[in-house]
């Protein structure tokens, strides 16, 4: 054990290398200069079905600290991706990338974070950090095309030859992807701000809307309220498009201007043409960007945050013209700002809607995400993979 | 003849209203208060084979010209129209939105013109005139949705039924979509400015680029070529992308920064990633997007101005977010602006390139224009209608 430090909580680890480490295993010591052996639920085939599946991750290099895993929570493109709408996949394959635990061992380079540190990871896991794009923050635009996504982006170092994601109980991960998580929120309200907070944020930020604009929610689900919630805090009167009418009750609360429940014709929204300075849409499918386009004033632009099978989406040309909008599509953000979003939500109150589930009703909530039934974030306790 | 004149060229018409008329018809005199009988080319069906058609058009109202057309140019929508891409036609149809003549006649309330003057007439004819937008001069975007295109569009004014376009003889239009051609350009030249070139500098002017900014023009067709030559004019450094290797010469001479000959698989565009400050694409039909919009900084706009099939554009969104480009569409413009690009090309000696034909070639041009062999507009002889 040269040049180890072991503590007692959360985990036993070894170590032979300067890496600081900590543990407790339940067969004694880990030795993180090893693969490290890792429990999760992985997808096996485009079914999408998920199971138990016991894995190896990368040791922990210079640079990476070891998480042990406390929640990590379903998003909707854990099941787009895993079912292989976005290509073909790698399995078995553990998805998630909205995860939340504890530092247990951090590299001899590592300064970012210590041993026992509250710590989150989202949709990325490395990038080439050299690149002028990742010194701005921007490591998801990595100009080498070295951005590496949370699960199953093909990796080397990983003995599954993939990256393999958070529905698992530990994750190693390069230190500069990971940020911090404040004392002022729990792990499990935290977990989707990882994903859903970022993905939301970013672009809200980006439209530089002023107090009082008003701004357009489309798809009030995991991401969609989370838009409204971090809209109507910055200072937006917030009109939010849902088809869910048993959501109503609940967006009122969260203190938008109008809940405008979306008929099968569209007929409801004319109401609104030409009213919204800005909008943004999570609708993870396919559909009538029109009928929501028209919604905008002139000059104003719509972003697409969803990601719909096969990442393409229809337009209506002529449409787009006669409403003289600029549209858009946002990518998660870097790690600074998620970081950024992290403490803003931390400390303003912002806390997800959330469910916490066991790993055995993953499927469960799976379909139940399809089906618009979440309210509105499932969380996985790790505890029980 | 109560209240009429009667001048001697280039109609001799008649008129018991108190409009000013002028004329000269080979069988005598023209009573402007009666349908117009003109003569054209039209399509009768989906084929969009055109041939000769004589028609009436709407008696010279109040608020009305009748223009002796000189010279109608071929739009490659006019193909799209009669061959029923954007949807169902009604038959027989004179396509033709990029025309000009003499005014042969006006209405007792018009001001705008007299019997005599140069006018052009583009791709709309009326609209309501009353609504905001339109009182902002953007009559193509009336908010009654009144806006009436050149062709094919239901009128109960007109005989037919149907607006009935350019590739004609004669045009009688609401005074206020005309615009004046100057003097300092021919009747040939201007024709083309009235759609291919409102459409491309309306967007042009709109994305405000800076003297040397790089602005990309994508299908250096009829509406690309005079997409360089505007931009090139304002002092952009235009990087021209053609598929037509026999184009290059002819770009050049335009003042081009670059022109890049598209390879099938776009390789050689890879050098100009993220080089450029905005782009048009004129491009009339589907295509791949994503390698164009890749040649854009992060911010970029991209705007498209062709009316693919169905009017329908299929977006990666997964590449515009890595882009970081706005997307947006762009329909021809108002008519102030309208009148603006016809005098800001003359006045700058942007001449559209152009091959006069005469009305039996119009099929074989068509063809041409579907195959990229139009170098880059071909103008139909009025007088051979």
């Amino acid at each position: 054990m040269a040049g180890a430090a072991v503590v007692a909580s959360p985990l036993n680890t070894f170590s032979a290398t300067n890496s600081e480490i900590i543990g407790e295993v339940e067969e004694g010591i880990l030795d993180v200069t090893k693969n490290i052996k890792t429990k999760g639920y992985a997808a096996t085939d485009e079914s999408g079905e998920l199971s138990p599946w016991e894995f190896e991750r990368r040791p922990v290099g210079d640079d990476d600290i070891l998480i042990d895993i406390n929640f990590a929570s379903i998003c909707h493109s854990d099941i787009h991706q895993e079912k292989g709408h976005w290509g073909e996949q790698e399995y078995p394959q553990v998805p998630g990338h909205e995860i939340v635990g504890v530092v247990a061992a951090v590299g001899k380079n590592v300064t970012k974070f210590k041993v026992g540190d509250r710590v989150g990871v989202g949709c990325m896991v490395d990038s080439c950090m050299e690149c002028s794009t990742c010194k701005a923050g921007e490591e998801q635009f990595c100009e080498r095309g070295q951005t590496k996504f949370t699960y199953g982006a093909p990796s080397k170092a990983e003995p599954t030859g993939i990256t393999q994601g958070g529905y698992s109980d530990k994750l190693v991960v390069r230190d500069h992807f990971a940020v911090h998580i404040p004392d002022n929120i729990s792990f499990e309200e935290a977990a989707p701000l990882l994903c859903a907070g970022i993905t939301t944020y970013s672009p809200l930020m980006r439209a530089q809307f002023k107090v009082g604009d008003k701004v357009g929610v489309a798809g009030i689900g995991g991401l969609g309220h989370l838009a409204v919630r971090i809209a109507v805090s910055k200072g937006a009167k917030v009109y939010a498009f849902t088809t869910s009418e048993d959501k109503v009750e609940d967006i009122k609360s969260w203190g938008v201007e109008e809940v405008i429940v979306v008929d099968d014709e569209f007929k409801n929204m004319q109401a609104y043409n030409k009213t919204l300075d800005y909008m943004i849409s999570t609708i993870p499918y396919q559909f009538n960007v029109a009928a929501y386009v028209m919604c905008l004033k002139p000059g104003g632009t719509f972003t697409f945050v969803g990601m719909p099978e096969k990442s393409e989406i229809t337009l209506n040309n002529l449409m787009l013209a006669f409403a003289c909008v600029n549209f858009n599509s946002s990518l998660i953000g870097g790690i600074p700002e998620t970081q950024e979003v992290v403490n803003y939500c931390a400390d303003n109150g912002i806390k997800p809607s959330i469910e916490i589930i066991n790993a055995e009703e993953i499927n469960e909530a799976w379909d139940k995400v399809v089906n618009k039934k979440a309210r509105y974030r499932y969380v996985i306790d790790a505890a029980t993979f």
